[in-house]
């Protein structure tokens, strides 16, 4: 499976809030690190326990614009739009995915901060 | 001086062909990694090497939406223009950088693939 088509496949689990098949994707060994600077993630449980708050909710995702895959890396951007007492916020975030051989992740790091969520309205 | 002003400064220095400040941005022991994938330019001497190809021509470069800052990084996507014997190319390109506390910049990675890169007019 080409970098792109694991990229498609990730978003469409993210939009159909299917927790299994985003899992899937990764390497038993693999990390998150969302956002970058916190935490990291580290292997099937600890990433399977990540994504369970990203998909108990319908979240809007759109990905925008072309995948870079350069080496074995993919990196892309993307819209997130989430829930929010006073309206909702839209988030535009980058993305960079890590693969193994075997088409898994083995390491995704989100790019984003509190300035680059604005109202959806805005 | 913020993350955000250093990207700022580096596309200035790109735009002009300022070659001396394009390497100021970096410390001494910075990597550069362009595509990613590909050698990495280790410390001054090899970085000024590097971007003395990037500044030798007149280059179209436009950073496109929000820098996204999170812990040691900044991550941001930006077009090139590039001339082409069948005429100019854009190529739309995602950087990370990480910062060290003085503010410069100690790694650099570029994402992209030949996939990326366009005839302007298309």
């Amino acid at each position: 499976m080409s970098k792109e088509n694991t990229v498609e496949q990730y978003f469409e689990a993210l939009r159909n809030q299917n927790l299994a098949g985003i899992v899937a994707l990764y390497s038993d060994d693999a990390t998150v690190e969302d956002p970058v600077g916190t935490p990291v993630h580290m292997g099937k449980e600890a990433i399977t326990e990540f994504y369970q708050q990203a998909t108990a909710v319908k979240l809007g995702v759109k990905r925008l614009g072309d995948v870079r895959c350069a080496g074995d890396f993919a990196a892309f951007r993307f819209a997130i739009t989430v829930p929010n007492a006073n309206g909702p916020l839209v988030m535009e975030v980058i993305d960079t995915l890590k693969f193994k051989e075997a088409g898994k992740i083995v390491e995704m790091k989100a790019y984003w901060g509190n300035k680059n969520c604005k109202p959806v309205n805005l």
